[in-house]
């Protein structure tokens, strides 16, 4: 729809502004969402970190469960992880293994998963977490693994196993602060995640299974 | 001390109707707070449940943060993942991991961990709850690895990621109910910890590190 920028029509400046809003409410309620936890967020607070009234917050998701549905899918581009290298060809086992210790420990590393630390804190207290962690393993996570596992039959399994055994490993670290994962070197944490990830990735799990 | 069974001093039979009392408490305790969670449980219904009154409750434990560290203790026994074989000789790194991934499964299949879910169910949103996690750590998982692991200067951090990928793992599949891990077959889930625990164990750290 072409408009004139010095000019737009009321409609759409309206529509625009609705946006806006409601993603000033989603980026607030993720905040609060992750640190207050699920029970102790409020509407009203959340209202009120994002600069408008609580009414229009409901008016838009209608309670406290509407809203961590709309402000809690972990929306991560994950593809990178099957793409090809430098020189054309398509990760190997070990490769994509490397690629997901680094991402996932960059991401919670550097905080950057805001709405993934919200999903653990909450999924064990909120059955709607617990749909979002499996929305981001099925939509963001298994596509690139299953495109590089090809017709194996454990392929979903395996994916879902690299997924949560590196969840208690980011959550230890970064949520719960055991030690000694908190104070090791994340070098450290990486390579040996990466190690665990490969063999989940590749041992045989029918023809010999001990 | 020396007493007549069928004549106890005063002071003894009350001091054993107060354990029994307490043992009621705390039993009642671990099983409320895993139902419901550390939040919703109240110290009304954990009493009622032990059928006493809420004020005995109080006069033992205090308040709630007080009843909840003193029932959650996951007080296992697990120094026979240290022990000798059949002919004597002491559990090779492989055999250590096949021991830890059977028991800690085990455990969660036959629902024997009720203190192990409740801490993880409420570790995220209740500190006591990690300080718990970390006791268990270090006083009951650790102790047999050590013994076996020697003077490796990072003994300490592969128990402990040892321990957090298997609590990942597990609870996705006894608490989240994450697909396909929990409808998997156990044997399956058990020989892939296995592995990866292996690894976990045995990879250099140090001297080559990738």
């Amino acid at each position: 729809m072409l408009t004139d920028p010095e000019n737009p029509p009321v409609t759409r400046r309206f529509t625009e502004r609705s946006a806006d809003t409601r993603a000033a409410i989603l980026d607030a309620a993720r905040a609060r969402f992750a640190a207050d936890g699920y029970e102790k967020a409020t509407i009203r607070a959340i209202a009120a970190d994002a600069g408008i009234d609580a009414s229009m917050v409901m008016r838009y998701y209608g309670d406290k469960a509407g809203l961590f549905r709309a402000a809690a899918f972990a929306d991560v581009d994950l593809t990178g992880l099957g793409a090809p290298g430098p020189s054309g060809e398509l990760p190997d086992m070990r490769e994509l293994a490397t690629r997901v210790a680094r991402v996932l420990l960059q991401n919670w590393d550097t905080g950057e998963n805001q709405v993934q630390r919200l999903l653990v804190r909450t999924a064990f207290t909120h059955p709607e977490a617990v749909a979002q962690l499996q929305r981001f393993l099925d939509e963001r996570l298994e596509p690139p693994f299953l495109a590089l596992l090809g017709d194996d039959p454990d392929a979903q399994l395996r994916v879902a196993l690299v997924f949560s055994q590196t969840l208690g490993v980011l959550s230890a670290r970064y949520l719960l602060g055991l030690e000694p994962i908190s104070s090791a070197d994340p070098e450290l944490i990486e390579a040996t995640l990466r190690d665990a990830i490969e063999v989940v990735l590749t041992r045989p799990m029918r023809a010999s299974r001990d």
